[in-house]
């Protein structure tokens, strides 16, 4: 069966442009994008409308385990499988600006942020690894080997800042700590799912810093060469994805392709 | 003035058995001791009566950042400053047990585990800094530079199982993500308050595996060498604290002194 692709995060930023791209370059059978609010997502709709019968919008707040579950029985029914699940939502924090220092710290601050950015990946991991593991392979690289291939492919987008060994700066206590505690989840992930056949590959990968709203109040701080469009950031991320096997499960990647530190 | 050291999450276990190893062995001014009901909290309140005027206790959920910020208030009126905390509270699970695979994960589990040992001791952090920086070192090591001594010791208690690295069996999955986070915490806070002066040096520790109510479900499987006293643990962990100086603040120690990978 042809390839199913699902972003979660489509909406917006680097999520609406890994549908662009998979639309283009991979001409899945079916294309799932999953975004809280579908009717403010008027990109995507268009992007819906120029590929007519390949793409299902759901509603899915990342928050909401009712929503995941009930998108897993959704794609369930449609479609029987998953090849493919991209994790983009996230956010900086509820303010929309990273905690300078300590004294911008709140316990409710922090627990929305790893609520969205932490236990919502992981959550959709719960419910989807069943859809993954009937997957038939379609992305990454497949060995000549039927004992390691792969069934499917979880990415986990997670942030260079949320690496604990690479921290030289602090600051943005939620964001660094949602997507450390994410790395943990992708680790796990990758255990429990790339034990057994039919196994799935697990994976963070870092997108550079790329010109989207989330990264828009620093923008001013970034040299015009160090700050990606989308279109480079996924183009990078999709050639990572294209390599991935069972080898290269559990770790984190930046958008170049080396490892990040944990 | 003699030293001030506060202990979170006293009522049992290792918080418990830092009281009274602090209580024997520091002679301090003064020990302050929360947990979130004193009075269920027989064997402190025991301790409390054999050392009179040493031992004041304060109730705090660590849960509750208006407990947090009312126990700060009441040790800034009634000592000034701290030396030493140590944040100690934690859970594995609601349920009492870590999750084996992703069918027992839930957001509502991976929430109440990230709140109490996470965000805890970063709100904590924030609301106990100020009297860090007004400590007067009375807890480990101080060099002769004056530029690189410090004011008062912040004492994250984490896992090694909170290693990313180190990770090579799965499961339990919001205590592991738990406290990753919590050593990027750690990490983040070693970098604000190392930063200027007055400094304060920040740590993750591992405890060993305790003969503790936390890791009473796992007991039968750990070999009885394996299994520490809370007192043995307390008293490597101690001298730990003994030793550290701002060189070696933002990094997580196994309980025989060693570094843990992140
Ligand atoms: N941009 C960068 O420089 C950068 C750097 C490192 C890592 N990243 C990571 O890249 C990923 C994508 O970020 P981005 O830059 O594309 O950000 P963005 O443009 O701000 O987009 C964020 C997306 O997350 C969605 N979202 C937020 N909360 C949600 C929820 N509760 N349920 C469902 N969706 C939710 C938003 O949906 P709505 O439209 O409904 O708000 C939006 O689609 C994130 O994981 C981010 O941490 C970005
Ligand atoms: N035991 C081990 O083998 C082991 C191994 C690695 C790491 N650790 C770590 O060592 C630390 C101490 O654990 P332990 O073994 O001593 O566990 P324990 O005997 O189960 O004690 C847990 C303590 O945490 C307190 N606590 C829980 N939730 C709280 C809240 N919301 N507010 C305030 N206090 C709260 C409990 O208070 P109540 O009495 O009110 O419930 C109790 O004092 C933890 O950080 C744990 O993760 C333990």
């Amino acid at each position: 069966m042809a390839a199913v692709a699902l972003v979660q995060g489509a909406s917006r930023g680097l999520g609406l442009e890994f549908c662009r791209n998979i639309l283009i370059n991979k001409a899945p059978g079916a294309l799932i994008a999953t975004c809280r609010n579908p009717d403010n997502a008027a990109e995507l709709m268009s992007l819906v409308a120029q590929h007519p019968g390949k793409v299902t919008v759901l509603k899915l707040d990342v928050n909401r385990e009712d929503d995941i579950q009930r998108a897993a029985e959704h794609v369930k029914k449609e479609f029987g499988k998953v090849d493919l699940i991209i994790n983009s939502s996230a956010m900086l924090h509820p303010s929309g600006k990273g905690e300078t220092s300590l004294k911008d710290v709140s316990a409710q601050g922090i627990i929305s942020t790893l609520t969205t950015n932490t236990v919502g990946p992981l959550v959709m991991a719960k419910y989807f690894a069943p859809l993954l593991q009937k997957g038939s392979g379609a992305f990454g690289q497949q060995p000549p080997e039927k004992a390691k291939q792969h069934s499917g492919i979880i990415v986990n987008i997670t942030a260079k800042v949320g690496s604990i060994g690479d921290n030289g700066l602090g600051g943005w206590y939620s964001y660094r700590m949602s997507k450390a505690a994410l790395n943990m989840a992708t680790r796990n992930l990758s255990i429990e799912l790339g034990r057994s056949r039919p196994r799935v590959v697990c994976v963070s990968m870092h997108p550079g810093t790329v010109n989207t709203d989330l990264s828009r109040p620093y923008h001013k701080n970034v040299p015009k060469d160090k700050l990606f469009s989308t279109s480079h950031s996924v183009h990078c991320l999709m050639s990572i994805i294209d390599s991935l096997n069972i080898d290269k499960t559990g770790k984190a990647y930046n958008w170049n392709g080396s490892e990040l530190p944990w």
